[in-house]
């Protein structure tokens, strides 16, 4: 580190003019400043607040990862890994997602029990579409609980974070459930072949974007479903509603109680409709037959988050089907579910995990669409100014800077205007959206004496402030703060 | 951000067995967490709050910049830099340090005056010496003030945020000054030629880890200078004290004053030393002339902060030149200057600065040598417990999970056992390093009640706790957490 330290200013060249150099970020990525700054901040500060509250603690990893960590995790996405060039040694990526890290730090060290959080960026080589806020530098926040407990027990503590979350942001929301067991044994009970399980799922994954008769004609003239079977999941996929509703449905029908990945996941959602009823989530939720999310990677619960839309006013209701919901297509702000198998891969290790992961950059875009950074933070409390304009004014700089560092000494952010003379007017504007001005005079410094007074309130400067005594300035500001 | 968030987890393939995969990061990177990572984000938030205070606004960049960005400005040492592979389109870097990415933004944005922080990551393909916390992935903290202001005054608020940031963290220190046109000037009036000043000033930036002696030998021998102007510069660089009496020394110098770069330097550090004392800097200061860095970068006052060790007692007293103070060689936790002219290499505005940059994993390690994450963390407040043990003892999850909503609701971290039926010991192991534990048993329940006990007193479990109605459970944990 003492080079690190050293270096990182002195080892820059002396300047040279630049020529042709285009001055901009890489495509797909962005800076972060003043409010959007601001708001992103507030947000992932909401966020883990919520996480720490149920025991969660931070995991940080590497940017990169050696390639071979990330090979054969991501299938056609591959092509999507930014690769880090040969510079001999090591071979390494950055980071896909947050998921691959968090289970090789699960494989290489010895916890058997974590509720590990992670907010940091991931990289994705895919093509921009910045108005849709697909970034190829973007932000995953992922809240994962490993290892071997009762079931379910931690699916429900997943699905009260996302209450939790939400309320803090105080979006309206519907979780979507699933089990993957259910939905394979569906398949299996309508005459889906094994072989065409996953294709068939994926299919049905998207009835949230597509008509039912649509999904149909894919799975039959594409797939080469008969088609009476994609009648058949038809039936079944199309409903959605409470938990309890569903389970009676499925138990109600003339097949499918007696298949045994469907009796094993009816067990798993009997028990987590007990659990969500204690943790006061069962009014947010939805078990929706059609949510098919991952197949090949989750084993268990699967859960995707929708923004849910203000009741359409009665007058306005149309004739619409569940699928028309224009909710439904704006897409997910948070999704997860239960892997028990990835810790696996890097080692002996199995490690069942259960996570969600929010869609961070859609919920910023969400909020700061909602105006919620139009409100100018305030960056600092006190704006510290010197009134004088007569010639023998001297600016009062040493004694702006005296009063600066008694505020900074109580812990109160405050400023002064960074000239030896500076004129009132100048001043002023320089402590717009503070909310308290400390003014020196030089007749009041004398009698140990300062003018404060609230900036915010539209008085300009005719309102002179109050006298304050320069020792207990520090006080009086905070109870104007308070 | 649909599909990113879509793809999560679920692009990740099934498990598949692996095989002579080494699980581990890339050389010189680490994981984050536990203690470590607590430590880490409480430094991270002391640093940020102190930057805050002063009206400091934080900004965020890409781990990578354009490749011709960071070309040319690192010397040597661009043999350092991480590059990412050329996968088609713009060629592009990992960030070396967060100055080139600060002065980027500046010269593409409108910006003419900010106070910007930024703490994040830096990449370099360095020999890595992990025992002295040297890593490829580091740390860097700046705080750098961006615009034209008068002489100085942004120059002392660097220096009184020096202070308060170590002071926050309760650090010893010393901050050597110097002002690279005094340097500048003694060279030219020592008789060094113009061509040799880059040279043997980097000789002289040596003289905090070796004897004048070497340093002479080296400027004499190897670099080819006059003995009798080696002498001259020795007289002068092995002086350092308090500002004023530099200053006075060199105004009493039969040669220096006449010199205009010493001349206008002395007046820069005649201000400086006024605006300190506004801002009780002035007894942290050491007015340096051997302080040398990166002279082709900076141009004018240049700064480094070592960590001061305690006062030798006086018994133990030896007879030893400054240039042996065993904190010397520590190394810097903390250097920056100003640099006017990077901006300009960028584009058309030249737009002034003066930064520090805080060796953050050097602070951390000193932090935690002093055992400040031995202390365990509290993760949460209450750990919600059943009592029982009967054969009808059902272990009462649901009350459990209902007691824990409600703290929740109330902003109070909690977490209960994830078991169906927990043994009560495995409760309170589980429950170590939690202050607080809420006991339900079936009969206290019937009662509406439940018993809150303090568990970081050794009691054991003979002390019962206090029955407290679940209604104002809430209530009286907040009672005991404050």
């Amino acid at each position: 580190m003492a080079d690190n330290t050293k270096d990182t200013k002195e080892d820059i060249k002396a300047p040279k003019p630049a020529s042709n150099l285009q001055i901009k970020t890489p495509k797909g990525t962005r800076d972060w400043h003043g409010p959007d700054m601001l708001l992103r901040e507030q947000l992932f500060q909401t966020v883990s607040d919520v996480f720490k509250r149920h025991g969660g603690t931070p995991l940080d990893t590497p940017v990169f990862e050696l390639r071979e960590i990330l090979a054969g995790k991501y299938g056609e996405d591959s092509k999507l890994i930014y690769d880090l060039q040969d510079q001999g040694g090591e071979l390494c990526s950055l980071r896909y997602d947050l998921t691959v890290p968090f289970a090789r730090w699960l494989a290489m060290t010895s916890t058997q029990q974590v509720k590990r959080y992670h907010i940091a960026k991931v990289y994705r080589r895919d093509q921009p579409a910045i108005a849709r806020g697909r970034m190829r530098e973007f932000h995953q926040c992922d809240f994962d609980i490993a290892g071997v407990y009762d079931p379910m027990i931690p699916d429900a503590e997943i699905l009260r974070i996302i209450v939790e979350v939400f309320d803090a942001l105080k979006l309206g929301i519907t979780i979507k459930l699933n089990h993957r067991k259910i939905l394979d044994g569906l398949f299996a009970v309508a005459g889906v072949p094994a072989e065409k399980i996953r294709t068939i799922s994926s299919a049905v994954d998207k009835l949230d974007k597509m008509p039912w008769a649509d999904v149909k004609k894919e799975m039959v003239e594409e797939k080469g479903l008969p088609e009476e079977v994609a009648d058949k999941i038809g039936v079944y996929v199309q409903n959605a509603g409470n938990i309890t509703d569903i389970i009676n449905y499925i138990k109600a029908d003339a097949h499918l109680p007696a298949n045994d990945d469907i009796k094993a996941g009816i067990h798993d959602m009997e028990l987590l409709a007990a659990y969500l009823e204690a943790l006061e989530v069962t009014d947010k939720v939805s078990f929706d037959l059609s949510l098919a999310r991952g197949l090949d990677y989750y084993t268990g619960l699967i859960f995707e988050v929708i923004n849910k839309p203000e009741p359409v006013a009665e007058g306005d209701k149309k004739k619409k089907s569940k699928k028309d919901d224009p909710a439904s297509q704006v897409g997910s702000i948070a999704a997860g579910g239960r892997y028990d198998n990835l810790v696996g891969m890097y080692g002996k290790k199995q490690i069942p995990c259960v996570g969600i992961s929010f869609g961070i950059d859609r919920i910023y875009t969400i909020l700061k669409a909602r105006g919620e950074n139009d409100i100018k933070k305030r960056e600092v409390d006190v704006f510290v100014m010197a009134f004088g304009g007569g010639k023998d004014f001297d600016g009062l700089l040493i004694e702006r800077m005296k009063i600066a560092r008694q505020l900074w000494n109580a812990g109160i952010r405050a400023e002064y205007m960074p000239k030896a003379k500076p004129k009132l007017q100048a001043q002023f504007k320089a402590a717009e959206g503070t909310p308290l001005g400390v003014i020196l005079g030089e007749d009041e410094l004398k009698a140990g004496q300062v003018r404060l007074k609230k900036l915010d309130q539209g008085q300009g400067q005719k309102d002179e402030g109050n006298l304050v005594p320069i020792d207990s300035l520090a006080e009086e500001v905070k109870k104007l703060l308070l």
